[in-house]
């Protein structure tokens, strides 16, 4: 029932075939993130309709509110938000993270939302204080972590073992061994001595996984997860465990460290990874991250970043490359043009040259928002807090995002994704 | 291009065809509100699935942002919302008041919020504060109101000249002539004193649209408002007034006196009332308010009950009438009964007995988020604050209405409408 094929490469970037019980996902794949078992503002009607194949869940979010037992009362995730499609679920090691040393270091996903711009209902009071205080909600012991739910602070045991069953109480097809990441401050010594730890976390979550009644049915498969920090030597053994050991996939863990740092961790696990398994880089989906992933033998990638943007009312827009500069003054891409962040691949829909501008968010997108309304209505939207801005720009941005996957699957069996890349980042890089 | 006919009748109420440049309105019939040209939560194709055939606009906030000018600019209002049905624009009259003796007298539209529930988006800080300290934000003189804008503080004023221009350019198919609406706590000669400049308002209101060059091309309609509070000889005079000038349909404003006496006031304004006009109840939307409104003779409704409700969880659904309170009790109903409000035709959808219901909201309804999804999930997006569930409950509430005026137009037509309206409100009144 899960089977993975490579059906086109071009140098290390290959397109593939995921098969899973709920159907297939091409690769290179996006994942939207459902969180909460909703990609915010989207409904998974409107994912259908955008042509996602596959949406991630996360297991600290469900495992809180509403509860797995509700979840597999409810007939598992898929059923519970009308999703028959495939699915994955992080294992809640991020989370932990973000509670723990995430809050103590200053690092990670609470960070640039305290610091920056505040998304709509996604930064809670207790999380506000903690991060304020620096108090860690979370500690880790060598038979599990314990966190303090930021809903309500009562403390949880979170060992390998509750997160695989867990995962496999919510029921996507796709689940992930619980790992410990570490923080960018962290050295070496610490980071080794965490990585040993999430190497026998990894065993007792396979262990767990294989014996576990409901996995006979081969309904679901589980990805190892590759950390290890900025450390050359930590990764590569990292990588080795993970393709040495049964898991069915392989998923490379750590965002927090700086984007080189990245690219350079991509290039350093490279040999040692199974060509035969599905290679997830979690949370990871800029435009330049996607195509540096892609460019370095990555399969999936998640992110909140298109669903957050829109919220914001950054649309998602690319207006280089194949459209030179002077291309870009087109009619209408001028407006887009004036205020385009070549960084984000995105322009603030709030500005005021979008008031009376006719144009669709993007001329050149074929999404529900683009062929429905206009700039200026969107603007009005999020302008006057309108709660359809956010579900018009969110749809449009995840839009965005699969069709570049799309490109640049049909790239790679075209041997021109070298092109389409140089297309893509050559003024953003 | 604009024509009323009665189709059939039982008693006072009735069943009609209203005809305008973008379609055909079936009346009895129900206007959800755009407020700020969005149906809060909604997109147009949300209520085009929903079957709904009107939309009402609000002037006074369009008039504010985004402007008159930019939705002429943009092509009109059904263009800028992408709206192709027929439409309607209020003029403004309301939210003047509610800025004036609304605040002054602690009645009307903001009360309700201010000392109840809280509604996502729909406070501002000034006027909370404005409310707090009983500072008039309008005042009213011969030539026109006076207002401060709610949202900036400025001054604007805005006689009938000036709410019809800016209806003409928004370019609804109906609009209404620019009123005062007076307080339940003004006295009778303060009414009557009000009542007779509503009438030079109305006439100049009448006299600026009928001269307009962009009302030739016949794309518009005109309504007058019957005003009087609660006193029997105004509203009389009022109803005369409106039914001998040359207004295309008839608005009974005034929706702030207490139910009791909105039936007094339909029953004495019935004799008055030419039958050849379309009549609008300004701002009602219950259930039990149709239904007493459609007894006598109204033909159009407006609220924003159902979208507001939805917003804050409150799901209509009828479990009274053709369904027995024991009936009820069937499988699918019997969490409902437990919670339900009768007088809103309503339960709390964030109660806990909710979370692991696999019913839909209602299982005899056939909304998108019926046939879609379950209460344990839409309870779940409330606690959760996930967007998803304020556009999940309003197009269910939505249907609801909309579902229940196509029962009230067929009941009529079989003449069993007296025999419905016993159905539905048996238990309530």
């Amino acid at each position: 029932m899960f089977k993975f094929e490579t059906v086109s490469r071009e140098g290390k970037a290959r397109a593939g075939k995921l098969t899973t019980p709920h159907g297939i996902v091409n690769t290179p794949a996006f994942l939207p993130v459902g969180t909460q078992a909703s990609v915010k503002a989207l409904s998974s009607e409107d994912l259908k309709d955008i042509g996602c194949q596959i949406v991630l869940g996360s297991t600290y979010h469900l495992y809180l509110r509403p509860g797995v037992d509700v979840i597999q009362k409810m007939g598992g995730l898929h059923q519970f938000m009308n999703w028959d499609g495939p699915m994955l679920t992080d294992s809640g090691g991020f989370q932990v993270f973000s509670l723990g040393f995430g809050v103590e270091h200053g690092v990670g996903k609470m960070v640039p939302l305290f610091g920056g711009e505040m998304v709509l209902g996604e930064m809670l009071d207790t999380e506000v204080t903690a991060l304020a205080r620096r108090t860690k909600l979370a500690k880790v012991e060598e038979e599990g972590p314990t966190f303090q739910s930021h809903l309500d602070g009562t403390s949880h045991f979170f060992p390998p073992e509750k997160s695989i069953e867990a995962q496999v109480k919510i029921g996507a097809d796709l689940i992930v061994a619980l790992d410990e990441l570490t923080s960018p401050l962290h050295d070496y010594n610490y980071t080794k001595v965490s990585l040993e730890r999430t190497n026998r976390w990894e065993k007792r979550s396979l262990k767990f996984f294989k014996s576990h009644k409901d996995h006979k049915v081969n309904r679901q498969e589980i990805f190892g997860v590759v950390q290890g920090g900025p450390f050359e030597d930590l990764r590569i053994g990292s990588a080795k465990f993970v393709s040495d050991n049964d898991f069915f996939g392989v998923a490379v863990g750590g965002a927090l460290v700086n984007n080189e740092t990245m690219l350079k961790i991509l290039d350093w696990i490279y040999p040692e990874l199974d060509p035969q398994k599905p290679r997830h880089l979690l949370g990871i989906g800029t435009v330049p991250e996607i195509f540096a992933g892609v460019e370095r033998g990555m399969d999936m990638f998640d992110a909140v970043v298109p669903t957050r943007l829109g919220r914001m009312g950054h649309i998602l827009i690319k207006v280089m490359g194949c459209e030179t500069k002077e291309k870009g003054r087109e009619e209408g891409m001028k407006n887009v043009w004036r205020v385009y962040n070549k960084q984000r691949y995105a322009y603030d829909i709030t500005k005021e040259v979008f008031a009376m501008d006719p144009a669709p968010l993007d001329p050149h997108c074929s999404c529900y928002t683009c062929t429905h309304y206009t700039r200026a209505y969107v603007h009005h939207l999020f302008r006057a807090r309108e709660l359809l801005a956010y579900r018009l720009a969110s749809v449009h941005n995840v839009q965005f995002v699969v069709d570049l996957m799309r490109e640049i699957r049909e790239a790679i069996a075209a041997k021109r994704f070298a092109k389409l890349k140089e297309n893509w980042v050559q003024y953003s890089e």
